[in-house]
């Protein structure tokens, strides 16, 4: 039952065609079986999505170019903001075809289309990266809290065995409501970072390393054991998973 | 809104006391922040238990003698049949305090009273246990298939070292309509059963063994990769839940 | 010593022509070196596989297309039905050069060829995917279950991020006699499962995922770890495995 | 050099006393070797304490009683808050004796007693725990918030295998600002939560469950993996870091 | 069908009593179900015991010393060598009580009385230990090899630190037919013994060790990776495992 | 010093030419530095490879087809027996233009080229392979162990799902002085054998396998934490190993 | 405030331009939040490079020939000499075109050109490969200790299964000052030749080996749990780290 | 053959009463079956012992305090220094017995009595430890430093969570030799001391932690992927190994 159908039955309860009874008996039952669908739950999640600031995301990982231009060209023609993670070169040409302005940014691996009506983050997020090699996961949370509304700066190359590098840059540490810190080999910076700052900071690992880096096991752990309080983890490599979380403080 | 609220607004529209708009949004607005509580769907619940033919079990892991007790006896008092797994000696003494007819399967750490009207399994479940290491697993599994209404015969100490003891039982392994094998160290029971039956066979890994058996990973890999079908694996030293899925399947 | 040799001894012991004593020694001889083969060992495994509702299956994974294409015509002389997992397009060229009326269902990456007399499963089995990353292993499920004779419907990307969804289709859920979980990343899609039904669970992980998911290990554990019961779990990937168990339970 | 020997030196300087080639020479090797005791960097750290809104925290684990009191005794003079985490009831009978009016808090293994001025979080800090046996890391996290100066509330036992539990409650789980999800087992919890609320979720593993969930990697790896996006992790059994994270988050 | 069955069968058929269909078909129906009690299979077993030159050991892990002490007194009544591994104290007070003349070798945790008939091994069996702490493993190997009926010599204390003290060994090395070579640590020893002889190296691994050894998986892989050909690995700590393969290979 | 340059010290301290301190001095000097070279101990080298029957083995691995061919020339021209393992076509190419009469076993990766006076084994070799996916490893053992001067004879697709396979060649079994068998998946075979049999039991685990058989792992501690004793493991996919132990025991 | 600017600060001090008052407050506020840069951090970062004896080194992972040649010829135009490790023969092209006479030393994937001062080291630096196969490794230290000014000798092939090849070289292992000991497989060779010298032993881990070395975990391991004293241990191919702490310590 | 009966030979051939075929073919008897030990090479390795600086050390793990009493009364008798590692104080109070006058250093868990010559190291030897639970190690660290010989200090509780109590003591750091940096949790502290001092660092991971610390691994691997040069790694918990390792460094 959808809401159109519970306007009609609600009605012809109070114009006495349908005994309350029977309203009662039918609207228990839709409710049993299916809650979500025949409300329009969809909907509801739509609500949701506007409240969140961001619309739904593609993740173009193990989707054909033509899939991911697919869901694109319906998310646009919605006119929702279009943000594609893990993308192809070959994905966005075919995105291009469908979608003539988006853009592509390759070293972030992400195509966007802003467009709709993105409510602002409050504050800065800062994206800080340890090393050139970390750049790519850097990129993509940048390129993910720029689509989802938010102001952003970037702090590269200053991995801690270089303390100076970071240090030297403590005014703009102190200007971020939320950091974001990437990192790969031993994944120590996260720890560093948040002993000089008061604010969240989310650690984003990366798989950059050789040897016992182990595709990013070390660097996770160095964060999840960090005897730093306030710092937080996210999966390796997903810079879009650590900014989506601090898009959503920066919001709050 | 509960199901007697329900009734009520709905003869009040039929009353012409509500407007049908009122109703709906009254009805929208419970359905989506709460669709559940409002309509009793744990009574839903109480009626699952009821068709799965187990009630709620206790695992007394981590909990007190005297929580379990506590637990126990509420289910009894509702008339329910009591299954405790991983039940210690004083966890048993604290149950008897307020269960005084309960009984407790000391190699099985199980402790259970059998009442209300339990539906029967419609054929046998053999557990297999490949030593006697294994025993105190294949006893959780057997207490909890008979606790579930089922036949339970055992057949232990069959490992694969000496085939001959297993190909021997043959017209028992033919007579089954679920086989759980319980097997430890290189875990490689339950592939030979399986090639010798026609029926599911749930393999339990247990933690027996010493060295690089690293508390039943050895046996867990060996039965995820059976190089025979038919074969599904729970987790390791879990006679309870290969007993449960082995008693769906017996009921079905 | 075969069925005919067996019966020519026979007839000779009761013609007098070999004494019941070289009889009985000869037999003894043949029994306890190779019971099997003497026997005829071969049929009893054709009547076994007739029994189970599946004959043999290729598994394709290692072999040439030159050597499934040599098996698969074998089986299909027989008469018998032909199921190739793991099946590349190389191979189903191989295939139809023999198997002209072959299938090649190449998101499964299976060819079938259904003949014979293949038994009806009784009820419905269900195969569930999380994502649509996860479609490739539950196409193989699919396409295994419909082989061996079972009515088979598909719900794709239900994952628990979006709990809606698989709670609108709770109608499904509850006609199914099994239902197979395949799923990714975290791996938790069965437990929710479990949770609203009252039919075995069979769950198969995915190496889908990136990060620390460690090609199907998280989705692995969580899936043996799994909070409610009724769930058992087949090998990564193994759409095959969790199919040839749910089409066996269907066939009870 | 500390500030006040650069007031002197500038002094000097200006008086003729001191060439200024001799300053800057001073100045340069000064900052040279020790550019930050000589600058009162330690009073900087205390601002920052002010700032973020705790003090210290005494980490009990691997101290003894009198070590944990003796630190205690010190921070209580001072006139801040007092919080020892992995307190045992040994080391709280030491405090006590050195801070009669603090409290302990077991089921959590804190030690509190607040005072000062501790700035309020903005909104609720929302707990949840998926079973009773996650309830201890749960309890940490609580009493950690409160500490910080947070409203806290609690959702206990609503594991994914009974949904119809977290569903009931989603009128609580929108009026969090911050949710931390306390999950042992398979982890699902967070993913579950974050499909259904626009704030942060903080997931602490616990290494609650038995078999194959080695101390809380399987749990550990399902948050990493969740398909749900604004989730972030924490070290395992560590409530107090998802509440110090949660505190901050707060306190924007 | 027993063997004195098939002989009145067969003596019955040479009698006109039973036609030989009747008969073929009595056959087959017997071997079809169990071919292997039936026959007698057990007696084979034990003539393959006598063949191997080594009865029946005792497993005392997972055993009470009442179980122990029963199956020891078993084996010793049916005039059988008794052999029990990992063997408590309080096991051999048990076992005393039942075989008065048994013997314990405390540090091999071995139980054992020699009786019947061992036949005697061809040559020596070597049992070098790398270190003092592999001790225990290594008189576990050194008292099995003995009861199975082997010449032992133990050379102690030659680990790959200090390599002179093997190469003055050199003599005896050269006077073993088979080597078993126990060590922890980094597991090296196996190796470098392998490449100063020509007879098979049997390598033991043991979990002594600290820090990364995790439990012997560090002397597992070693052992696993050696450069030397020649070497097979057995389970950590597993002297009775070691020695009983080189038993095998010394009564060749 | 070397041997010749011994023989004429001696000989001048005989003839009054050197001082018995200067040869003293001498001698002591050159077997403190360098106790070996000087003493043509690589022809004490020679000598062992001539008593262990088998003389240097060329790793094919990281080697160019140039390497692998200098090599093996050189090996050829002291009427060596030539054995390169892990050799791809094109090494043999190279090989071919240097050695032209030597052979390639392509489903091995061997180039060999028996010649010499290569000693028998004793008696028979017998190597397994479960799966027909484990043919490459097998026939590098069954090579390896030819070319070392064993009979061998192989046994291949006889997994444990299918038992009848392997029980109907026991004949086969009883007759092999030594067994290797090659397993991956579950590796539940050497087990299973080892049962059978009174002779050694080489077990090769093999990285065939997908999803948790983890390239191997698997297998491997199938392998180690057999329930059957006689059985050693060499490393992963490691046919030559386990054919130079076999080989070293048949040559006892 | 960089060196400078503090020089005409002083300068206006002294000459009453400027208050001390004034003065002071720029200074704290100046090293306050950037302590570093405005002093010349940077400057005395080059001190430190200069002192430590080697320059900025390029690690070619992950980079562009273009990046790789763009960093080059900015090094090369301050003087300084040139070391980029990982390079591919793309990123030699890329160099040379920008600097002419670097050299591509290919086997140790490394570029360099010896430029400017570097102080020497004072002793000998010995590099021993256990086999070939780790010889890219080995060369990477080699070329990287050459870079930073020590002597160098090679010591290859000398591995633990045959120990004469590596004892008769104890002349030349005794006139190292420190000793860099590559190896791959067992990783036992650190430990063999730690317990001949008394002069320190960097062991560098490699990925060479098969089956169970996990790509260099095995050695990794075996290193780690070395029997010996004075090894320290560095990451899986990591040839660059391992000559530069050796560097270090013969520079010292 | 030992020196003094080489000695004598070589006498008897100069004197006539032994031919020289004689003596070489004795002497090549000698060396060829066991070089060393007729040698003395037992003296040879007390002249290295000498050179290193340092007698034999006591491993105090798995030895009962007796054992420990025996071997350290025969050192004393000697005349070396005596060190015991891991010592209980049971094992204290069993070498009290015997050597009166040693000491016992009970957080170091060290057992020491310095006498003979032992020869100085050249510079300091800082030990730092970045928490105070890091203490035992680090104390094992320092008490084996200064037994071998070298000045030592300790700089504690200085972990990269508050960067300016390390950074304060850059005097300190900069009047090091060698650096043993002692650290658990995530392990980042080498890699930012690496980064500060142009000397050798050896990192000595501990198990301090909980949750995903997996007993010290999260360290070692931050230790191993240190992005730092100039850091080298010893075993989790190791602090006698980086002591020895750094005064062989500082005895150089």
């Amino acid at each position: 039952m959808n809401p159109s159908q519970l306007k009609t039955l609600l009605a012809r309860v109070a114009a006495g065609e349908v005994a309350p009874e029977q309203a009662e008996s039918a609207l228990l039952n839709s409710l049993r079986t299916a809650p979500f669908e025949n409300l329009g739950f969809a909907r509801v999640d739509h609500h949701r999505a506007w409240r969140q600031g961001f619309p739904e995301v593609i993740l173009g990982l193990g989707k054909t170019p033509a899939q991911v231009a697919s869901v694109a060209a319906e998310i646009v023609r919605q006119g929702s903001t279009l943000l594609v993670t893990r993308a192809s070169a070959d994905a966005f040409d075919a995105v291009r075809d469908v979608v003539p302005n988006a853009t592509y940014f390759d070293d972030a691996r992400i195509i966007s289309l802003l467009q709709g009506d993105i409510p602002r983050g409050q504050g800065l997020i800062l994206v800080i990266a340890a090393g050139t090699a970390d750049r790519a996961v850097a990129e993509e949370a940048v390129r993910t809290a720029e689509a989802m509304g938010n102001d952003v700066e970037r702090l590269y190359d200053v991995g801690v065995a270089g303390l100076h590098r970071l240090l030297a840059e403590q005014p703009l540490l102190s200007r971020a409501r939320v950091i974001i810190v990437v990192a790969g080999m031993e994944g120590a910076l996260p720890s560093v970072v948040a002993g000089l700052v008061s604010v969240p900071v989310i650690a984003v690992p990366t798989s950059i390393g050789y040897g016992a880096s182990f595709g990013g096991v070390a660097a996770l752990l160095g964060m999840l054991n960090s005897c730093a309080s306030g710092v937080a983890v996210v999966n390796i490599d997903n810079g879009f998973g650590g900014a989506s979380l601090a898009s959503l403080i920066n919001h709050l």
